[in-house]
């Protein structure tokens, strides 16, 4: 299979991209990448390698960039280009680390909507304490949704956990503020009942307490609510994990401690480490467009490319194609 | 001043109320005390005192109880007369760490909405990492919101941190997922034009994940979407502690390593412990009604029986009620 990856996304590009794919061609035998940026800038950190193509391109979309014009007026930027080798066929599927709204917005401009799909959502795997990790969508690719949005975001994601993660019978969770059927906003009561009565195994709504407890393997919530809780779940461990590192250098005492609980720290904070699970990726398009996090380090590009090659092995986009097809048209 | 408690709510009701309303009473000189609850139960916990008044009551509002009903309907319970002592004179606030829907309800209902303020609020102060706080609202009181309620929620909280925290010009924030202006959904688009020209300071957007860092005093946004930031924070800092706890006590090394960080780590727990700032209040009724958590303990108790002494000895309810007032009427 062919993966396109933009070379020049993200906070440490390009040395962490090429140094991912390059990961990810030795493990993965089956895998062609073309590699899309600036080559004198990957250059020192190149590999010649059978199944690697480097191709040049003159423009970088940045972080600053306006999303919705960025992939339109950088025509030889290296993600504009990696999306139209998806787009014209050349490529399975693709990544990149960069401006998460250019990708999305290109996305849907160069890839293309699923026939049906009224709205793509971004979906990523979060980390449970049992290690399962659960599936989480729109974490922001439209900050208003429908009823019938988060019926299709489940249906989605469902497909996804069943096929990538191999799950027979994923439980759906509602996001909402209680766990009762009569909780919650205008928008989630109407969704409750379209979930309810939908062809999955619905378990009703699950608490934002409760997420990392892994009450659900797949959590749908609009874009808007999704970004919050995303946000404040990493913002919280990343305050923690500050906080306490503080309180282990703050004297003798506790810098011994540190030494001797170390490793079990480094364990703790990288079951947290959601990179582990992959990217995120744009659920709806027609084909798989990955958005690895802008503060990637080669394992979570190696990762991220793991889960675009196992979506597309396992035909997601096709089959979430075919199951859309099938169903009534709400709008 | 003449505080109204409810002793029989929260997860360790009668004791840990009563013991919170006899330190309070051992610290607030000027504190009278009405205690409503069961007084066979609460017996074994209570000390005379000059100050302390005793109310039997028959029912209790049981966590299960339908928020709405429950205080119609339990006419004789401790929340129910706990609000009718607000709602009749008899005292200037009342607190419960009782169920949160009929505390909510019911203090809607008995000590009513001021003037002009479209929806009450639910508001608490979180933890940041200096130690500030920073008040959050609306945590659930409404699950939808329009852009003048999240206004009026703005001015709520500008005035309650001025006059309880004694900070001069509060940064307002407005929750959102983005901190450019364009950003968010409808409400905070919207909302963000009213912000911007009310007479606060007004900071702009805040983005959840900066939350814990201080980045505004006030945060306003609607209840479905405090309540899920709330929640997880919560759910997130409880899971962390909670790996920490198992991580330490994995090996001999490790059990060893927490012997000497064990005050470091309770310090910082101690740090994420937003019971330490008071309960929750709920904003835009007519006298202070405080919600404290329902797993309070004595301390937790005793912090929100101050907040509720110094929003009386302040004049929070009243500076609202003018400043509202004041305001041209939007609905």
């Amino acid at each position: 299979m062919k993966l396109a990856v933009d070379g020049m996304g993200g906070d440490n590009a390009p040395q962490a991209i090429v140094q991912g794919v390059l990961l990810a061609l030795a493990d993965f035998p089956n895998v062609e990448i073309q590699l899309y940026g600036d080559e004198q800038k990957m250059a020192p950190f190149i590999q010649q390698h059978e199944r690697l193509q480097v191709i040049h391109c003159t423009e970088v979309v940045e972080a600053e960039d306006d999303p919705a014009r960025a992939v339109r007026r950088k025509k030889d930027s290296s993600m504009t280009r990696m999306l139209e080798a998806v787009a014209e066929g050349r490529a399975d599927a693709c990544l990149s680390a960069g401006n998460t709204g250019a990708l999305m917005a290109g996305g849907l401009f160069k890839v293309g909507r699923i026939d049906g799909v009224a709205r793509p959502a971004l979906a990523t795997t979060l980390p449970t304490m049992n290690g399962d990790g659960f599936l989480m969508l729109d974490l922001g690719a439209n900050a208003e949704a429908k009823p019938e949005n988060l019926l299709q975001y489940a249906i989605m994601g469902d497909i996804y956990v069943k096929k990538v993660r191999a799950q027979q019978s994923p439980r759906i969770g509602l996001l909402n503020i209680g766990t009762e059927e009569k909780k919650g906003n205008d928008l989630t009561k109407s969704a409750y009942t379209l979930l309810n009565e939908a062809n999955f195994n619905f378990e009703g709504n699950v608490e934002a307490r409760e997420l990392l407890n892994g009450v659900a393997d797949v959590v749908v919530t609009d874009g808007f609510t999704g970004n919050m809780v995303l946000k404040s779940i990493e913002g919280t461990a990343g305050t923690i994990f500050k906080m306490l590192k503080d309180s282990f250098m703050s004297s003798t005492k506790s810098k011994l401690a540190a030494v001797l609980v170390k490793n079990d720290l480094k364990q703790l904070k990288d079951k947290m480490d959601y990179t582990e699970y992959g990217g995120a990726a744009l659920f709806g398009l027609k084909s798989p467009v990955i958005k690895a996090h802008g503060s990637s380090n080669p394992k979570a590009i190696y990762s991220a490319i793991r889960q675009a090659r196992i979506m597309v092995e396992h035909n997601v986009c096709e089959t979430i194609a075919e199951t859309i097809a099938q169903m009534p048209k709400t709008e």
